[in-house]
């Protein structure tokens, strides 16, 4: 692997938080829905140790927003997810997988509840506005589908709620998980959920244009400042101790919601004729052949993951792993990989063809966190 | 601007050549299409001029493929474009800007007819497929919408016709400009058309499946020691200098194809019924209010355009610039913006206002090659 650096372009779209991101130190981007998301502050480890000890604010301008507003704004949600929307409450955040007519996932996104003819779907890496908007004009529904001016900014880590409180008010202590309140800063009504891509805790503030970024950025840290806060990121490691999925990498369109674990949120007997139903239901028949999974790798730390690596059992191919890193808290490279039905029970050995060599592995019963 | 290195990760795809890609020195990267995309290798003027005396060998297979096929290949295909399909050749590529009910530009790809019911559609930055998958879904039609494992590598720069006969034949010289053959090479019968991102001439590979990647890219070097062969990319400079767009920096779903300078692509008296006809039939009618151009811009070489640079006239915001560079052939910045009506004629005095301050720049009358 030859580290390389991403060029700028105004193809890559920068966030309102961008220049605060580049001014904190910033080491490494990836590229999520056309936009940069910070990879690494300090390193993967100091980062990692900071997020699982304190706080950190997030620049997850990258997860954009679809607003699907009209008379058939419900109908259209309810087409597109296998998940039962019917009892949504007024305040409430709904993890909704979405998949095509063949069952395939097309992303694993976030909708959130504005009002009954008016929802976000906060994405994952694939631009899922196409789909929606490409669908509902196919169909004719009567629904208005765009990509507002809303970057969500992260606040997560053990003290999230004592940084948020004193920025906020102490009304963000009451947020449950996966619900919202608006919430005011600096005379702007924001949407503040209970969420977020870390196992610590914390919250997402959706900042509605472009104005609020960087004092709401500047407001955190310096309330946070006894709170040891500081810049951060979605972070690799972690994430994968927590079998946090990735779109495009962990699952993929050649993948249904049930082989990603998903299958908890795919209401069959109740939503019939979503898109993609028939599938869905022959695999909730039948069970899928496949499964995520969390896995153990022994030995030395591992390579980055640019590429799925086989996961072989004799000489059988049985599946691959698509994310690892080097784990300080286990002392072993934690793992997330795709296996057949044969081999997914918990402390199956398999080897695994990492571009170092084969490594012995362990399939895990949960998550590692 | 700091630079930033890009995190590998399997989510960011690579292709048949990454491998030889980085041993070639690929200095920097961007993501398109979620996969890699050399952008140097030795410094970006070294690139050009190379480019423009030699001929080198892209890795573009980030321009993915959507195949459609199916009876309703070519009814989908010609609703999903204003560009009149009605008469293509067996062996023809054709340029079809593509757009959403509000005419907005959604991706400005290459159709590559491989049979009447079989069509490639060879992308630019956007997950196009979603929409053409979600449409064709919407509507019902019976056809096949799917993302085949074909990655293009490009052939491009003035020896070009000369490397690709040493490696494919003769045969590879009577390619008429936006038209293929099918060649053979080493038992590969393969997609071979005149086409590419660059004003110096050459031709895009199809290569299906992952096994003819290295050895191609091997023959190709070998068979181009004696012309200079080297590893290249599609070359900001070059690109700039020839007006090629980038969507996603150029031209947006703000824009329509008449904005963009793809009015001719626009058969609005034969098309009728395409999808965002009736905006485009209105802009026909009265014109576009902006339009792209080519612009000089004074000074000192540019910093790299990360966002929209505005444009001024007095104090009234006039339009934006979204790619410049210095060009060593012209020995001035060259730019690519768009402008309202009033001051896109030709050697116009506008102010761009780029992050070093604010520049004097020219309106050209044409690109710079």
């Amino acid at each position: 692997m030859n580290y390389a650096f991403l060029t700028p372009s105004s193809r890559i779209r920068r966030t309102p938080v961008s220049d605060r991101v580049e001014t904190s130190g910033v080491k490494a981007y990836t590229v999520y829905n056309h936009t940069l998301l910070p990879t690494m502050f300090r390193s993967l480890e100091e980062d990692y140790h900071h997020l699982k000890s304190a706080v950190q604010v997030w620049d997850v301008g990258c997860e954009r927003q679809i607003e699907v507003f009209g008379p058939d704004a419900e109908r259209l949600l309810q087409m597109l997810t296998p998940r039962d929307l019917s009892n949504l409450s007024d305040d409430q955040c709904v993890y909704v997988p979405m998949v095509d007519t063949s069952g395939g996932m097309l992303n694993d996104p976030v909708a959130v509840r504005l009002a009954p003819d008016r929802y976000w779907i906060s994405i994952a890496d694939s631009d899922l506005m196409l789909w929606v908007k490409g669908f509902a004009a196919g169909v004719g529904l009567d629904v208005t589908v765009e990509e507002p001016e809303v970057y969500p900014l992260g606040v997560q880590g053990p003290m999230a709620d004592d940084l948020m409180a004193a920025v906020f008010g102490d009304a963000v202590r009451d947020i449950r998980f996966f619900r919202y309140r608006r919430l005011n800063f600096a005379g702007h009504e924001l949407v503040v959920a209970r969420s977020g891509f870390s196992k610590q805790g914390g919250f997402e503030i959706y900042m509605e244009g472009h104005d609020v970024g960087l004092p709401l950025w500047d407001a955190l840290m310096e309330a946070g400042a006894p709170m040891d806060v500081g810049p951060g990121c979605p972070n690799l490691i972690e994430r994968i101790e927590g079998g946090l999925l990735s779109y495009g990498a962990d699952m993929t369109r050649a993948n249904t919601p049930f082989e990603c674990g998903l299958g908890r949120f795919c209401h069959l007997d109740r939503v019939v004729g979503s898109i993609g139903y028939d599938r869905l239901a022959e695999q909730a028949a039948k069970g899928p052949d496949r499964m995520i999974r969390s896995l153990s790798i022994d030995g030395d730390p591992v390579p980055p993951c640019q590429a799925p690596w086989p996961i072989i059992v004799g000489t059988e191919r049985v599946g691959r792993v698509t994310s690892a890193a080097w784990s300080p808290d286990f002392g072993t490279n934690v793992a997330i990989g795709m296996l057949d039905r044969a081999f997914w029970e918990a402390d199956t050995q398999v080897a695994v063809q990492t571009p170092d060599g084969p490594r012995t592995a362990t399939v895990q019963a949960t998550t590692f966190i």
